[in-house]
């Protein structure tokens, strides 16, 4: 390790966000991204047993460099448990509770909540890119940060650190919805931030969702909705009710995302007179996960 | 028809409530049951272009007498569409728009709401009860009414007539969770209106369903929920975001169930402060059907 401009910098390694469908690997050198490979290779395609043989293929083909993975490959349904540490947690907590299953190879510990309040939440995977992301000064270090998807992470940082956050069933109620409920069929049309999804943040704002779910097919028996819009509002209802829960007029909200699911959070966060500011999600995980490579290395 | 103290008693006529999946005729002689039967004849088992054979079949089997039907049988899928008569509706304004798809035999119209401000509502066979428990003297003319179920049905009764209603997707949102999301594993547990249902109840009062639905996954990886608890507190969950959106403390609730869905409702409804009283829902029908004949013979 070496320091550069006031800035540690490390030795190479392979970092590898490896998720539960897909895997990025990327070769880290001097805190730049010297290549990076996607694939299909999420810990579900692995067969049982089949870790161990996966990590070596991947490290070969990256020049045997140490590795650091973070993700679900550290679950108990991935190649080993990393567990968890508790939130608050900071870089430093990430990188004092890594496990290592083999010589040069790491994983990161997911992070979780088990407040006084009575709830639970856990995290695993996007505590690198959440912490990196203000670490990279690309959210401040006080900030209300989200992470758009199936799961949706909402996560509160304070002085840099993970101080508390919360995941909701956004993406995956969506999902449900269209492929088994009886509005399933109305929901085929394509979603974007339209007027339709505009309409259903708006009617968001009741607080009723499973009164509003209902709504969408009693609109379509009366006619009261053009065939085809029913995506895009049911959408629009998910995601206002979502933001609505935790984002007050005025805040800003820095979101980890692109594309549709940036455009769509970001006019739901406008439309209940907040701000958002799209971040670089893969720039932010590889200021964390390098970061917590410098304080172990 | 003829008096009898006061109140009309009409010639004897079949009564069917005939649903999506199950039907239940009755043959009403001077306003009483004289025989029931139910079957699963819903209108689902129904083949294309049976039911001139089904209604003509069931209408023999019980002495041919003038038939009276309620429910999905009056919808686009079931044999003839009824259409809908608009909230406020009364029992006169129901019996004034009965269809009658072959002689002798009639069926009643849906109520719908489709408010100045947008939201839209549809229902079909719930107004027979509903206007059926006000019109026999088990809720009072001006009432809250709740009938449970896979679409929960929520009645504002105002001079005995139907005022205005909303519908919650309740039951089909736990269905579809416990058949299709990631906790759906963990809600093999029996439901009842136990420890865990009022624990559910209690965090909806939070109002961040979406996030207290991933809760129930991070408190099974933390092991902060006894296995089997689950799909009782997700009812709880999903029951008292339905209550609580529309059940204010102090309040009374007169519910048209009986059995598992009477004593949910009745600890959600006891668990925020208000009161639910059952009424029985067969009685509600019987009293509501013939009162609409009365006004039709």
């Amino acid at each position: 390790m070496r320091a550069l401009c006031g800035v540690l910098v490390s030795g190479s390694f392979i970092a590898v966000d490896w998720g539960t469908t897909n895997r990025r690997a990327y070769v880290i050198e001097g805190g730049e991204v010297a290549s990076t490979e996607r694939d299909d290779q999420g810990i579900l395609s692995v067969p049982a047993g089949g870790f161990p043989a996966a990590v070596a293929d991947l490290r070969a083909r990256h020049g045997g460099l140490p590795m650091l993975l973070a993700g679900m490959v550290g679950s108990n349904r991935g190649w080993h448990d990393a567990g968890y540490v508790t939130a608050p947690a900071g870089i430093a907590e990430i990188a004092a509770n890594l496990v290592s299953p083999v010589e040069g190879v790491s994983i990161v510990p997911g992070v979780c909540r088990d407040g006084g309040d009575g709830r639970q939440d856990v995290m695993r995977g996007e505590e690198v890119q959440l912490l990196g992301a203000v670490a990279a000064g690309l959210a401040p270090a006080d900030a209300l940060l989200c992470q758009p998807g199936t799961h949706a992470k909402w996560a509160v940082m304070k002085g840099g650190a993970l101080a508390d956050f919360t995941t909701a069933m956004t993406g995956e109620i969506f999902a449900m919805l269209k492929a088994h409920s009886l509005i399933g069929a109305e929901m085929a049309g394509d979603v974007d931030a339209d007027e339709e999804f505009r309409k259903g943040v708006e009617a968001s704002a009741d607080g009723d969702l499973l009164a509003a779910l209902f709504g969408v097919r009693a609109a379509s028996v009366l006619g009261a909705r053009a065939p085809g819009g029913a995506a895009a509002y049911v959408s629009g209802l998910l995601l206002g009710t979502d933001c609505r829960a935790r984002v007050k007029p005025g805040q800003t909200v820095h979101l980890l995302a692109d594309g549709l699911l940036a455009r769509l959070y970001s006019a739901a966060i406008a439309a209940i007179g907040a701000e958002a500011v799209v971040v670089d999600s893969h720039a932010s995980f590889v200021a964390g996960i390098t970061r917590i490579r410098d304080m172990t290395s």
